[in-house]
């Protein structure tokens, strides 16, 4: 049997790369307007896809913002049920000038496929799809009972599939949940990933003059709110990475010592990393802590980015009125989103200083997770991994968010599978991302292979 | 004679009004170069206005940017030579939801006309235009010899002028400059700048990894370069407003005692300043010194805008690769720009956090003057003034910078009378600038007036 769906899915390979194409070339880019229709038209592409291949119950669940895909297959009687999950939706392209290739345009280069999407989380998703529909044509049947279950807001928050989920609807009682969202640690070498940060995004807004106000007339005695933003985010941090927020670090349940030793026996690099992946010339973070405990158990600031004043070609003498900064913290086990950013809050209007007001918004969030390793479909995945990969599986973290983990365990009583395939250089976010085509293929093998083992 | 010129300006002025409504309609925003037509329009416009009132030599003198406008009449016999200066172009008009009328489409309302310029500088030009129509209309003949020089790069440094004035040009022979870029120090009290801040604009990048990164993935590990820029701008001043780099108080040339007296007994109300003119909670500042004190004879720092990075709506969880704040500085008597941005370049390299690469551009800069009170044409401006508006002159700096009149210093030794009729509360650089309309009108009648007494 298993034979037969893997035989199935090299055979039809070349027809899987072709719709992931079809799939990354729909700009999905959920945070802007302007693409709401085209969220709707990869759902739409998902949801026809997933009806043509044999799953049943296939439709699109409408929430205030893109809508959800839902589908099912539940006739493998007295055997477990899956949760599939992954998203159709995508990171804004910017900054367009550093695509090699259009964003849009999916194309081949060195054994991967660039695009926006291609990692994050369409080629995923596909890879996921593909499985089941390998299954379904090789058997006409899968050899678990399976729920699908995309959504379109991942990159947003996912406030649409929290709220669905929270309602605990009948549509996804299961036993676990299977998210593909994930990367490997390293090319060829199998990896679960068991735990990640939480999240909590923010706007900071700093306003002084009533009105923009001429620099030269009034500079000196107007307050200026980028140079009081500027204090308030340079007082977040000291200058080894350590948060200042008081109370920041109180609740963290630090990493095992048999976690640490594990993380420290993984083929990691610094040098590598900080060349390769980075391309800094010098990594920064907490003083004491690997790089690898810093970015997956420590919690840590970051600004993304500060709209408002004169951001145009040359020069306008302007003291602005108002300045934001996006500021967003990542959160380790044991913080929770909550008390995170009532602390942010009030040190944040505390620290203001003299002449400017304040206020902090916070856009969206997600609380960290940990994934016990000894429950049996981890296990499973761990055996699945290891027959494609031919390589013993490694348990990671992921220093990113998934906020549907936390979720899908706190309403659902779902433990989750995280298995991805991504790659640490795909450029999640970023200009050029990619997905390994290698990764891709063996990805859906993985994936069939996996279902297989739980089903037996 | 005097009577008939302000008589014919009184009598023309509703036609006056509706040519600078004309002139304010065209977006002639020099740093933009999608306005580059515009401003060469303005350009002409101007041209032709000045040909039709009877001044000779017309013509257009190309520069690298936008043109500047040359006019002349040489036939007064035995009296000095001015030469008239103004700027044609103007700042961009953002935040546009913030005008209450269209920025290009001139309105009246409560007294004023409202359009971006419509002060800075085209009111002001306008008026200067129109003295000579005037003068040229009603005696046939100008009371001195008037050389016109019109800019259109005045927003974005000014450079085309400040080569040609350099090149001392036969065309700029005269014995001094008549420039009306300034305010008045409250309504319907005549008076005299004498004092300009100078500038430095300066672009300050900050570049971190290689590419633009996920916040997941490398936070905590990664150089975040706004937090990097926040760090740095931070310590451009200290909480009082005190500048931070090293050496650049040390060659200031303080007020006199006499200077500082004069400007205490200026109707002048703090409060009031900090409630309808600037509209903040506090002003700020350094301590010690008074608020003309620190917009007017003190250096000061600000941050203009921090383009780059995430500045959409909603989340996007990136760690930008680069950040660029464009921050400028004011420079006083004593100072010059070049020691003055050496020292601000050696110091943001020195506190450059680890992690990031800075690069410190300048974009353009002017030397703060001084101008002596008493000379000649100083002295019969304060005659016309104080006949035109019924009170006793006053003489003030400005904190913005005009680097052309020290370039006429410089270049062709000419003393500059700024006499200008601007207010306070008119939103130069802002949204809703507008131009008092009586201002306007006597600011004709007095240049009018001001010439004749040149001549006499």
């Amino acid at each position: 049997m298993s034979l037969s769906a893997i035989a199935y899915a090299r055979q039809n390979h070349p027809r899987f790369l072709d719709e992931l194409k079809a799939l990354l070339r729909i700009p999905s880019v959920s945070t802007l307007p302007e693409h709401k229709d085209d969220c709707r038209h990869a759902a739409e592409v998902l949801a026809a896809d997933l009806a043509h291949i044999g799953m049943e119950n296939v439709r699109l669940i409408e929430t205030e913002g893109h809508p959800l895909v839902y589908a099912d297959w539940l006739h493998a009687v007295g055997k477990p049920t899956v949760l599939v999950y992954g998203h159709y939706d995508v990171q804004p392209p910017d900054p367009l000038d550093e695509w090699l290739s259009p964003p849009f345009e999916p194309t081949e280069r060195n054994g991967n496929i660039y695009a926006r999407g291609a990692v994050d989380d369409k080629g995923q998703v596909c890879a996921q799809v593909k499985a089941l529909e390998s299954l379904l044509a090789a058997d006409g049947s899968l050899p678990v009972n399976v729920r699908v279950l995309l959504e379109g807001e991942e990159e947003v928050g996912g406030e649409g599939i929290a709220r669905f989920v929270a309602s605990k609807p009948p549509e996804l009682a299961a036993d676990f949940a299977l998210v593909s969202d994930t990367e490997m640690f390293a090319p060829g070498l199998p990896t679960l990933c068991v735990g990640l940060r939480g999240m909590i995004y923010t706007e900071l807004e700093v306003r002084g003059a009533r009105t923009d106000l001429h620099s030269g007339m009034y500079g000196g005695a107007a307050p200026n709110p980028f140079i009081a933003l500027a204090q308030i985010l340079a007082h977040l941090k000291d200058e080894d990475g350590h948060i200042l927020i008081p109370g920041f670090y109180d609740d963290i349940i630090p990493p095992s010592p048999e976690e640490l030793a594990a993380w420290r026996s993984l083929p990691f690099d610094e040098e590598q990393y900080r060349i390769a992946e980075v391309g800094a010339k010098q990594l920064v973070g907490e003083a004491g802590f690997s790089v690898l405990e810093r970015t997956w158990a420590r919690p840590t600031v970051d600004v993304h980015g500060i709209p408002g004043g004169f951001t145009g070609a040359g020069a306008k003498t302007v003291i602005p009125a108002k300045a934001v900064a996006k500021v967003s913290m990542r959160l380790v086990p044991g913080m929770t989103t909550a008390k995170s950013f009532a602390l942010y809050k009030e040190y944040v209007e505390r620290i203001a200083p003299a002449g400017v007001d304040v206020e902090v918004r916070l856009i969206h969030s997600g609380d960290p997770c940990l994934i016990p390793v000894d429950n049996p479909y981890i296990q499973a995945a761990t055996r699945a991994l290891c027959e494609v990969w031919g390589k013993e599986t490694v348990f990671i973290r992921s220093g990113g968010s998934i906020p549907i983990v936390g979720d899908f365990a706190r309403h659902l009583g779902l433990p989750s599978v995280m298995m991805g395939f991504g790659l640490p250089d795909d450029g999640l976010h970023a200009p050029n991302e990619k997905f390994n085509l290698r990764n891709f293929e063996l990805g859906i093998e993985s994936l069939i292979r996996f279902l297989e083992e739980v089903g037996r």
